[in-house]
C-alpha cells in the first residue's frame, strides 16, 4: 500500500508539500500540484481522508445544519459556505433538520464525537442546554448567541430602517409590513420592529402582518397577502421581510391589476437570485451572505485554535434599488 | 469510555437495537428510540460515526458533486437527495465542483479510498476513463451512461414533445426554442431537438437559439432572449429548456409591453419553486426530481450489494399548466 512518503519520493518534493496539496492548504504552484497529482497516479496512491482525520482527531469537516434547502436564502447560504469551506481545505457535510430541534441536538453530539471541525446551525429552536454541552466550535446564523455558540447575523435593524426610509422617500403614506411570526426572540424580528417604529415616528399609517410557521414551512404566503391587501385598499408601500414573500406580493398585485411600482412600491429582504428574476425586479435589502459564510468559518477556525472571538458578529446590509420602487 | 454494549445494558435492549437506532435502519418504535437516547445520555455515550464506518469499510455516506448550488434545479435536487439519503440512514457530503472535471475526478478517487457508499455526479465533462477506473457505485444524473456509472435522467424527449404539442394546441404558429449549448452529447439536448422536430413536422416556423456555457455559469440569459425577440417580432410561443430561462423571458416581454399569455405563450422546464413564483406563473415540464433522487440512491444501494441494475434509468415527465399559456 503506497504512502504519502512514496508520493513525495516519486514527485521529488517534501512530504509536507504532498500534505499541503492533499489538504489544499497554503500556497502551492500549479506545476508542483500537477507533479504531486501525477506521482499519486503513477504509484496508485489515493488518500483516505477519514483515516487521516481520525488519527489527528480533526476531520477538516464543517457540518451545516439547515431547516430546509429549497428556500432561496438557504440555497445561497449553503453555496457560499461550501465555497468558502473548500477554499480553506474543509469538506462540507450537509444536514437538513426539517426544523427538528431534537435531531439537531443529536447530530451536534455525533459531530463532536466524530472530530468534526465545527458546526454551522440555522435553528430556531435548539436549546441553550444543548449548546452549553457542545464543545466543538458552533456558530449560530441569524440567531442570538446562547450557550457556547457564536452568533453571526446581518444588521436586521438597519435593514428595517433602510426599507422604511426608502419607501417614505418615494412618497408612500399607507404602509404594510409582512414578516414571519417566531415563537422565540429572533434577530430577524428587528426588521419589522424597526420598520414600524420609523413609520410611526413619522406619523404614517402602518399595518403589520405576521405569517405563521406553517407559511414558513410551506413557503406559501398568498393567504396572508390577500388578507393584508383586502384590509388595506389604500396601501401604497409594502415591506416584505424576505424576497420569497415579496415575489408572491407581486403575483397577488398583478391579479388585482395593481401596478408595481405605479400603485404600490415594494421592498424585499435577502437579495437572493429570485430578486433579479421577478417581474418587476425587486428593490431589496441585501444580506452580506458571502461575508456571513466567511465570518462563520473564520470563527470556527479561531475557536479551534483556542483564540477568542467576538461572540456577536453583526454584518452590514445595504439597499439595492431595482424596478419595484 | 462507554460502548454500545453499555448503552444496550442501560436501556435494557439488545445491542442490535442500539445499532439500529444509531444507524437509523429498520423499524424501531418511538418508545424504544427514546429509551436508547435516554440511556446514551445517562452514561455519556456518543457514537463516532466515522470510526464505526472505517472499521466496517463503509461510511454510510453519499457524496453529491454538483457544478453549482444556487441554480434552482440543483437546490431542489440536493434537497431531495439529502432527504432520501437521510431516510435510508446515509449522511450526505456536498461537493461543489464549479464544473471542473479534474477536481471531480480527484474527489471521486478520494471517495473510493474513503469508503464512501457511493457518489452522485452532475457533470458535463468527466471522462469515460475516470468513470471506468472508479469502483464505488457512481450515478450520473442527466448524462448518458459511460464507464461503470449508472445514468438516471428524465424523459427529455417526451418533455420536448409535450411542450410542442401544448403550444400548438394553444394556436401558436411562430415558435422560438431557447436551449443550452453543450460541448458534448447530453440527454437534455433532446428537449429542443424533439420540440423542433414536431414543430417542423406540422409545417410551423420555429427558430432555435442556443445559449453558451457563459450563460449557464452566470445564469443570465437576457442578451440571447433580446436577440431572439428582436429577430422574431411575430413570435407567439416560446419553449425555454429551464424555468430559470423562462423567468427571464417573462421579464424581457414585460419590458416590451408583450403580454404573456396574451401575445406570447411560454413553457418552461424543470418545475422548480421558481415556476410558481413568477408573474404570471409558469406552465412547465415537471421533472420527477424526488423520483430521480430515489432511483439514484436505490441504484447505489443495489450496486453496493453487488446486484444488477438498469444502467439507463429514464423517468417520466409531465406538463403542468399554469398562467403562462
Amino acid at each position: 500500500m503506497a504512502t504519502i512518503k512514496d508520493v513525495a519520493r516519486e514527485a521529488g518534493v517534501a512530504v509536507e508539500t504532498v500534505s499541503r496539496v492533499l489538504n489544499n492548504r497554503g500556497y502551492i504552484s500549479e506545476k508542483t500540484r500537477d507533479k504531486v497529482y501525477a506521482a499519486m497516479q503513477n504509484i496508485g496512491y489515493t488518500p483516505n481522508a477519514f483515516a487521516q482525520g481520525l488519527s489527528r482527531q480533526n476531520m477538516d469537516c464543517i457540518v451545516v445544519i439547515v431547516p430546509h434547502i429549497v428556500h432561496p436564502y438557504f440555497a445561497k447560504v449553503i453555496s457560499s459556505i461550501e465555497n468558502e469551506a473548500a477554499r480553506r481545505g474543509y469538506k462540507t457535510f450537509l444536514y437538513n433538520s426539517n426544523g427538528d430541534a431534537e435531531r439537531e441536538s443529536f447530530v451536534l453530539k455525533i459531530c463532536q464525537s466524530s472530530f468534526m471541525s465545527g458546526a454551522l446551525l440555522f435553528s430556531a429552536d435548539i436549546s441553550e442546554e444543548t449548546l452549553k454541552s457542545i464543545r466543538i466550535p458552533t456558530v449560530l446564523v441569524e440567531r442570538n448567541a446562547i450557550g457556547n455558540a457564536v452568533s453571526v447575523q446581518c444588521d436586521n435593524k438597519k435593514g428595517g430602517e433602510l426599507a422604511a426610509k426608502h419607501l417614505i422617500s418615494k412618497g408612500c403614506h399607507n404602509l404594510i409590513v409582512l414578516g414571519t411570526l417566531n415563537n422565540i426572540d429572533m434577530p430577524g424580528d428587528s426588521r419589522d420592529n424597526e420598520f414600524v417604529r420609523i413609520c410611526e415616528d413619522k406619523g404614517l399609517k402602518v399595518s403589520r402582518y405576521r405569517a405563521t410557521s406553517e407559511h414558513y414551512v410551506s413557503m406559501d404566503y398568498h393567504d396572508i397577502i390577500i388578507q393584508a391587501l383586502n384590509e388595506n385598499p389604500d396601501c401604497d408601500g409594502i415591506f416584505a421581510t424576505s424576497d420569497l414573500i415579496a415575489s408572491q406580493i407581486i403575483q397577488e398585485c398583478a391579479r388585482r391589476g395593481l401596478s408595481i411600482p405605479g400603485d404600490i412600491k415594494l421592498v424585499g429582504f435577502d437579495d437572493v437570485q429570485l430578486a433579479r428574476l421577478t417581474t418587476p425586479t425587486l428593490t431589496t435589502i441585501r444580506q452580506p451572505i458571502h461575508n456571513i459564510a466567511v465570518a462563520a468559518i473564520e470563527a470556527i477556525e479561531k475557536l479551534s485554535r483556542g483564540e477568542n472571538v467576538n461572540r456577536n458578529i453583526v454584518l452590514p446590509v445595504s439597499l439595492i434599488e431595482r424596478e419595484s420602487t
